[in-house]
């Protein structure tokens, strides 16, 4: 007998949310071999599934590395030994074997109980607190020396997401196919009812934008979806405060009148000048407070109190005085503000939004919008169901959003 | 002293126009050289200029390369010479010194005047008329043994496409940018203000409309575009007419749809079912005269007797019986279609779409609509200052479009 | 007890190959129900597993567009029917409620045996002939009044394609991920491998070819494969023909020297010369054995007999007298050509793939090689594992591939 | 007499390189009218042209407007007035009324002679040392209070880029098109021949680099350029150290063994097992030292002293602490390495390359190679006739121009 097995076992919607195909799939992507001991379908649609597998390998390693991968896709080992810890040898330095994240839903197995790992995003370690008896979710550079990091892959339980399947809004309907196949005016209402319903929810909605919105003519929209309380934050970068304030105090957008599309006479400065107002005042806060700054999404986040975060890059003209220059502070600002977040929705900015989807836990509902096909098809390749991709033109699709909002909120 | 030289003279925007640049940068590009014997320039914005320039090259070939590419940007040479022509030997066949044409306005002098070609089109050949004295742009298929074919390059013409100055429309507004950088609600407003514009001056405006437009919800608002008297025109193909039939009847496309997005129950069925349908009754107007079609673009089509042409592909499925299958005979009444065109509305579908380019004078105006910015490139990139581009979502952009048309037709 | 109910049953790798996900969610998104009665799992890798369900609907069409789904899928009621067939009204002319295929291997149950159908292509029909027990897929078109079509669901059997799994080539090292994750050079060489163990298998190779291929500069190497044997049978149109004989004549692609990039005196005339030159000559064929064409991709195919088919389209210079103008008899070449076909080679033209895409069986092997991320995704997204894509640029590409053929070659 | 015109004169290529066509298209973008005074075109292809015209416009800021226009295509007053400089408020802020850069060499008149502006960059302000009598482009958050910045508009001479003519170089080549349109085997041929003459002539070559070139399998290149002592400086940021590190360390790329493309047993865990290795040592460098990294990118670069700077972003794991977080800092360093650079290559990365794409003057040659059209076109629209696109696979492209340059060099 092959000494090199070992048996798991797995729960949930195994077909259906297609967990149990990944799972052979990785045992035979990785040349190891399975029998199914005991395999109990769900026999109605709602019902869970369980199936107990003996997984076979060539050696030691090789065992463990299928299980580590099988452990990832939500299977867990018969018999539950205690996860396993290693002290952080230095700040920000973790012990070789230190247990790298998914972002699914996480528990470890500590003191004969499952602890839920808070804060979770992919790639990332484990931090447990024996004392409090807490695990969090941690980057390398949080994390201090002695810290207790999950090492190894005892001890670990995935809750893989799993498939929605009821329901009408926007994930419902576009869960089989893209949006390039699908009527932009009906994706628009089903995106306008799903930000309406997360609301009534009191779910936390965050904003990613880019300068695109400015550009393409769609200020106002976001700054009254601002107004009428359907935003919690925003997370971007220079451009799009310095676009937004160009457009407020002089109606260009990089020198282009947004209102008729004219380029402004001396408008090639516009940009810059616009950085130097905001350094004459200190900061936007300070715009909005002297009466400088009298509209714009920019505007509508300091008088609703709605927070926003500009994070600093490489390319940035100025940047301007509220941009959070260095990267590693910008990181913790956005994953604060994007703790418990319900709705996340990606406009027309790669850069954010790649920084975004790598910060969120699976079960985050994201909708990406994007001219550019391959923009949009990269940033739902995150292993999600939960996020959907809309191939659209946003001075033409966002307004038709608000139109549909509207007329959700005033039928009540 | 070189005799391998001419004098050659240019009239027109040369600078305005580029006219003059290209000149120089042919010569240069080919390893020419130039002295400028004289040059007036237009003192006032509204003036032409004019150029006296003496090119010399090293052969007698080089030389006739080098002008021959002169006269294609407009150049003639001082001294008039009458045009040159030798006999098609056969059917379809050129005599091997052809003159290829391009798409600009182009005349032959023949018996001590300048006669005007009609139909030009690009990379054709002109075929001479002596007993009427007229000339015709003719692809080399139409040609028929004996014709008199335009050789060589003595006593051609070409009045170049001067760049558009003075107006309000969508191509001076875009003449100096790409649509991407502009915001799409004006360009809508400005699509829809050329497109009323050309109506009322009784101009003709076609579409070239591929099967996304149904997909994307937007057949109503070319249905609408046709009632209300604004379309001259259609040119498609298979899946277009199919695509709009499948959602007149059975209210999806591709078997989604189109009012909700849903899937319909057997919709896999729905596009070969209109197939055979249109096969049952023999062509789309028995569909409309009996009854069983009543509402779409197809139907508009009939109903208002405004011409559509069909054109078959290697891909199609059917295809239905009003697709003309032979390619040769399909291009012939596209051109026919598209004779005295003054706009044409590309729509999402590149091969129609590159086809109709290559038939239209560089005069005619071209819109040309797509989500994907390099094919918005291509079809632009056919040297004509009249075609503009716009990178936008045809179901999000249309029905403002439309909106537009509807604001400017009631304030009449 | 609901009477609108009925068992059915599948068999296969339905856990791998995700058939019973599908099937799950078949009956969900039509909001149908489900038990299952019974469910024996291959207990290895390369055991099939079994499931027995009970599907419920609300009325008799619910259940019987539910089935029609699922039997898509692979699933067969568990007392086999008889296919029932109808008459076909008129040339051309289908029975209302013909089977439409899938492009799957499918079986027709008459006369107590399952007949293999021949010919499996997506969408079209199915012709049985009662005398010779034999059923072949027939596109409308094909089909002659009294024709027997196949109608309804019953007593037909889908075997969908399952995920290959063993193996070194091309298809098994992709199968997970796409090319632009992949090193290029790794790339070529799997695809180079699996042209050579499929021409060892004698297997037939079929290219479809877009003129980038000539204007990238690799024609060369597309002509060498065919010297080398490797290829049996190119599917393009007329503009590879136009711009490889342009190349091999004049040593240009649209006028632009292919060893050197620079641009030839008078070449705008060029590709209108070749036409010409064509014509005169009546055919490549002609061309070739007076003499005047003397090597390229068209040389080889008529000095090797490897059988090429050009057919028209509406874009077409020319078109010259070898493309087929009628698409409706191209289509007949190309499935023709295509019979049999084990390795299908798609080379940066989307009008030719997506057409061969269509008439290709799943069972088919499709590498498909484009610059343009879209255009690979729409040529991959043909419901079928058997199917990867390169996006890469072909002048670069090709060139690699073809070295690795050679290592591979000269090893034996 | 309309009062409000003012004569200014421009000397140069001014058809050759369409600066006179900017000129009167500026006049007329900003409804403006023009008279010519004088006009001296350049008789032969080597000799300057030389034009005075009269601008006229509709009010006193109207013609200041329209004239700062044409001062920025090089356009000159005939009077020439001293510049006029005001100081700093404070720190970062800037005068109202302060001069907005262009990329091209610019002058400015002070006490009777024309200064030079230092390390020229768009939209930035100059900033003049009335001692030394020197002037230097500045970001506003380099500009200190008091110093004496450059405002308005007189005084200013602007030379702009001319378009280079002859040469064989990679510029000269693609001087009238598009990449995509020429054979990838000569373009390749073309960089191998302008980076071994850049080196020959002592000229400095900065890459830009993003992680894609060593998940395509091309980081062997890159150090080997570092080795043939062919780079002068790399800009990039996290992921392509990291990527680079774990291709040495690990054989990965992201979990993917780049010699055979096949997905390494725990390989998600490789980026970040490298990220914490970097940590653990403190820095690429003292990894180098100590023996723990031994080829690679980053190796040579140590092992060579070429200097690269790495830029945090948002999306960064990690950051390894090489990185720079702070943006601000970055872009100094990013400017410092750039200084006196004759190529810049910008491989597969938008963000760094748009970065870097903004701070050089328009004299520096720039080669942005990608895969995304889009990208390419972006990179190039920043006004400079010195940089071209290829659209291509790096992975596939950048061995073949390796192996150019080595023929290259093995000649001499």
């Amino acid at each position: 007998m092959n000494k090199y097995e070992k048996e798991i076992e797995v729960r949930g919607h195994l077909i259906d949310s297609s967990i149990l195909t990944r799972i052979f799939d990785k045992v035979m992507d990785l040349k190891g071999d399975f029998t199914v001991k005991q395999f109990i379908i769900g026999k109605k649609k709602e019902d869970h599934s369980y199936a107990r597998l003996l997984i076979r390998a060539n050696s030691e390693s090789h065992l463990s590395s299928i299980l580590e991968n099988l452990y990832r896709e939500g299977a867990t080992s018969i018999s539950t030994d205690c996860v396993t810890c290693v002290e952080a040898p230095k700040d920000m330095v973790l012990p070789d074997d230190f247990y790298s994240t998914t972002n699914n839903a996480t528990q470890i197995y500590f003191e004969n109980t499952w602890i839920n790992v808070e804060r979770m995003m992919m790639d990332k370690c484990i931090v447990l607190d024996p004392v409090t008896k807490t695990a969090v979710c941690k980057t390398n550079r949080e994390v201090k020396k002695g810290d207790l990091i999950v090492t190894g892959e005892k001890g670990i339980k995935i809750i893989p997401q799993e498939r929605p399947r009821e329901g009408v809004d926007i994930f419902q309907f576009m869960s089989s196919t893209s949006s390039s196949e699908r009527p932009s005016q009906q994706i628009a209402k089903k995106v306008a009812l799903d930000i309406v319903k997360t609301k009534q929810g009191s779910g936390k909605i965050i904003l990613v934008a880019g300068p695109v919105v400015v550009h393409s003519g769609a200020a106002e929209i976001i700054a009254k979806m601002i107004r009428l309380g359907l935003v919690d934050g925003i997370l971007s970068g220079n451009a799009l405060a310095v676009h937004d304030i160009e457009n407020a105090l002089l109606g260009t957008s990089l020198g282009m009148h947004v209102n008729d599309g004219t380029l402004a006479i001396r408008g090639h400065r516009n940009h810059m000048v616009i950085v130097n107002e905001v350094f004459k005042f200190g900061s936007i806060k300070a715009m909005v407070e002297s009466g400088r700054l009298k509209k714009g999404i920019m505007y509508e986040c300091v008088k609703r109190n709605v927070p926003f975060v500009l994070c600093g890059s490489i390319r940035d003209d100025g940047p301007i005085p509220d941009v959070i220059t260095d990267v590693v502070e910008a990181q913790m600002k956005y994953k604060s503000l994007l703790k418990d977040a319900r709705l996340v929705i990606m406009l027309s900015t790669m850069l954010h939004s790649i920084a975004v989807g790598n910060m969120l836990p699976a079960s985050v509902k994201v909708i990406a919008v994007d001219i550019n096909q391959p923009v949009v098809t990269k940033l739902l390749d995150r292993g999600t169901t939960q996020a959907i991709g809309v191939v659209t033109d946003i001075g033409s699709f966002l307004p038709i959003v608000m139109k549909n909002i509207e007329n959700l909120l005033s039928k009540g």
